[in-house]
């Protein structure tokens, strides 16, 4: 069992996203309700809020919730051929109810299946134009035989409520962090169970943050709608507020490390993304703003433009399993979420991090007669650390940030910290 | 026929070209008149200025008229051996007048040829200078034998005028291009007569463009001294209005594209230049300010500094025939006018359409309720047009241009244009 | 010898380094004094200055004066084993007075060799830590047996001056340029003679320069502690007035050319420096600030900030010969010593060299009626310097300086000068 060695963290995330996993999310509907109590349980201070249909959120409207019973398509012997109770990926998002009996050949215009991925079932939705349909593999499909089919969709599409998840925790100042996830898929793994369980965990780990600097406002939305609805009731104080921030998504795999750009590429959440990662793994990809897919959208359209970047393993659409049935628990890993959650956190540690100093005094301080440097001078002995202190030292202009000067003197800020705490205590770096 | 497929347009620059080859251009004089009152006969407005002889244009002053009627070399038995006849390039450019029989040896020193290109005329002037002198091929020199020759040049060189051409074509804003050729060169295609007729053919097309939104200014002047004494006249004015333009030379053989950079490397008119001639030859050849040869001298000179750019097909100095009898009318194509032609119109379309916009709605437009965007999402289909519509959006903030996004989107502007008026037409694109 | 064929200059350098390779500098003492000395005796107008013991200088405190003596280890028949007569490196510098009988495993705590460098004896210091010590070969220590050993160090250590000499040479400006070099070292030869001697022959060349637009400053101090106490007693006025300026060490063999930047990295003494090497040897060794070890840690630290790079041959720290006993006159050469008192001196011409002009004209000027261009037009002659001529003019716009022109037209500075020269004679270029 892939979790055998897993660290405690990994192995919660890995049992959270086993738990959520059979949940049939979607935009709106009990599905989400379900994910966002679940995680309610896990994270004190979490609120569940609902936006009512069709009220407006900028440029769109919130969709009619939908309620997903049961959905088959039978053969006329009553055989169960495609059944939503053995996967949830089966019935189109959205489907309107059906309950009739039909000729292949109607029913084929309704299906939806990957021609190569014969084993795949394919994600489909369609949520702002009425339709009904089945997904399936490609196999399954071609067994299909002519003659009559029972298609039945016992769903609901009828004014209701979208619901969101939100979660603040206040630091010492008024400055936030955004980490925002999406609750609207339904069983897949890495797009997007990994994406809140790694949330979960990490906002678990800031509620233990000794001394948080920033605020922390932790969102799950759905895709898109979500995001957009909850931009159009906090935009102003977000943009007055949002220093820095990530979308989290496609976290949990452990192929590679994806960065993925803000729509401007050097916010504070960019370089702290890409400190990260260099130092993490140098074989990380990086996407553009091209590439982009994800709430990214929303929170760096023009005239949002919040400083939100994207840290992942597999990214959306460059993975096979991508969008289908095979994106499942093994696909994600314990490890994969945790090297994942590590980036993060560490990203989250560097902006924590990330202030300004000053040398207290002109020219080099005497380290020696502080016992930081050593008192022999000779070629004999090299001193890393030395060095890195006077390198550190060098830089701390009052003008260079931390992150800066650790991508100059090309070492991971994490290392930088307890030598800006060793000579903050002697006094020789003073907070701008 | 080289020109047996050509479009209409083609066929129309090489016959113009054919028709001006045989003319006898200088500095000034019939020749260049003679051009200038062709021209005007294709562009309705073209108006033929002159500037006496001794005028001053900044540090120069306009020389006398050079009116050449026959010029040879004849061997004792009276024989022309050198004949202007036959090629107008055999006499030395505003040779003073000459007739006197000499000896070999005291004619050799007013011959030039060229021994690596023992078939070719070179083309040589003097035009600050009092000389005569003529030019041959190296292999007619070969044979030259001792003995007395008759050399006779039958030219003036007194005061008259200085010619140039100029067409304004007043568009709805008072900012003007600029479009600046040469009419200087006696029987050469490349450089120049490639010049004049993709300048006429320019012409002809923005006459007929629909809502110019510039100010087009159109000129025809000898090189050199007729861009200065144009700049010494208007130079207030074109500081004030001119917002781009082109140097239009060496535009029409179909070896290869070539853009040489105003001074100032960055303006309006490189940035057309390079974007187009990206995506109509990757190959194309960027040459830098060092290598610049023709009227951007004066345009992009110190205190002028007007955003002058230049693309070419095969640069001057850069080709075997290049100031030779040999840049004939087997060196310029149709195809090749044609291609310069096109590069040039499409860089002044870009200019045209290269406006800024601002979308109109907080965070992306729902595009599926306006049919610009699939209803379905599965990752079945994959919708080009949409995602760069949806590229095309995220970046109109208020700040890019469009030739900028264009260079964002690795996408031609000219395959932004119906784009940017879907989105205008539907209001989710707002003007700056 | 390797000095056969050296220039005066070259010669004088190198006779210079051999009169004062016995000396036994260190921070304070009486070889500093000598050295000195020495030197102002080749410099009129030189001041040797003094700082008292325990003065204190930011966070440093000027140590006590070290005079040496002698020192030797001799075994139990009195044979010298190890003997300061012999090689002053044979000390560790400020080295307490001692005088013991002891056995060889006490003794071997004092003592320092290089296991990788069997024949080479380190040069140790322990200044701001009481210690004594012996550095010894390898090859010695290897035969080193047990029994007593008599260890003797005939020093002083107590309240005196630390030493320093400074030449101050006016120019018609304020604005002054450092040059920096230290006189700390005891007998080695590229790190440090070749400083003090390089210097001394730049400072007797610019006594002559004609003209000098900027004031020199010239300073020889000991390393870290000399320049710290400078900066200290003088850093208002250096702040304000110095606009470049070098360190100069490591300057005397001639195994290659480099280059360490100030910690900003751009500044004038950077792009000089940069610009002389690149026309010196394309191969130079470009350093990065991480790679500092000498006073521009002091020069450029932040608040102090001042414009100092540095141009060596083989740098500190890089070659294998550094800071032992075969850092001798054989790797110091007069060609190696020449190589570099030219790069500096080349660098220092460039700032001076270094205005901006502006071409008096509009357009181009008509250089042939200057004689500054060739009257007749063709491409059978090529006129490499005309073409500079104009590349100069042409960037001539009030705004480059000389440095940036030469560079963006890829031409020495040097190759400039009679350019420029020549079109002020003109009246083309007029200084800004």
């Amino acid at each position: 069992m892939k979790s055998n060695h897993a660290s405690p963290i990994a192995a919660s995330m890995y049992s959270w996203a086993r738990d959520l996993f059979p949940f049939c999310r979607s935009l709106t509907g009990p599905g989400v309700r379900m994910t966002l109590r679940y995680i309610q349980g896990l994270l004190p201070g979490f609120v569940i809020h609902e936006i009512p249909s069709n009220t407006q959120a900028f440029d769109w409207s919130i969709p009619d919730e939908w309620v997903i019973r049961d959905a088959f398509v039978a053969d006329d012997s009553g055989r169960r051929i495609v059944d939503f109770q053995k996967n949830n990926l089966h019935v189109v998002g959205y489907s309107e109810p059906v309950d009739q009996w039909i000729e292949l050949d109607e029913l084929d215009k309704h299906l939806y299946s990957l021609p190569d991925q014969p084993d795949a079932i394919p994600y489909v939705t369609s949520y702002y134009q009425r339709r009904w349909g089945f997904c399936l593999t490609q196999n399954q499909r071609n067994l299909l035989r002519p003659g009559q089919y029972h298609a039945v969709i016992d769903s609901d599409l009828k004014p209701g409520v979208l619901n969101y998840g939100e979660l603040i925790l206040p630091g010492k100042s008024k400055d936030e962090i955004l980490l925002s996830t999406y609750i609207c898929h339904p069983s897949m793994a890495n797009n997007e169970l990994s994406g809140p369980v790694v949330t979960t965990a990490l906002a678990q780990w800031l509620m233990s943050y000794p001394d948080r600097h920033y605020t922390y406002r932790i969102v799950f939305v759905p895709e898109t709608i979500g995001s957009i609805a909850y931009l159009s009731r906090h935009l102003d104080h977000l943009k007055r507020h949002v220093m820095a921030g990530f979308n989290i998504t496609c976290i949990g795999d452990d192929r590679c490390y994806s960065y993925l750009p803000s729509r401007a590429g050097d916010t504070l959440s960019d370089r702290a993304a890409l400190h990260v990662l260099k130092h993490t793994d140098s074989n990380f990809k990086r996407y553009s703003w091209l590439d982009r897919g994800s709430d990214e959208r929303q929170y760096c359209a023009p005239g949002v433009d919040l400083p939100i970047a994207t840290i992942m393993r597999s990214k959306y659409g460059e993975y096979p399993e991508y969008h289908t049935s095979m994106d499942d628990l093994s696909v994600v890993t314990p490890q994969g979420l945790e090297g994942g959650y590590k980036a993060i956190k560490r990203a989250l540690m560097a902006i924590e991090q990330n202030k300004v100093y000053r040398v207290s005094v002109t020219c080099e301080p005497q380290l020696g007669k502080r016992n930081l440097y050593p008192t022999l001078n000779s070629k004999i002995g090299y001193y890393d650390d030395a060095r890195s202190l006077m390198n550190l030292i060098s830089y701390c202009d009052g003008n260079n940030d931390l992150l800066k000067i650790a991508d100059l003197i090309a070492k991971p800020i994490w290392e930088l910290k307890p030598l800006v705490e060793k000579l903050v205590k002697h006094n020789l770096l003073l907070t701008i």
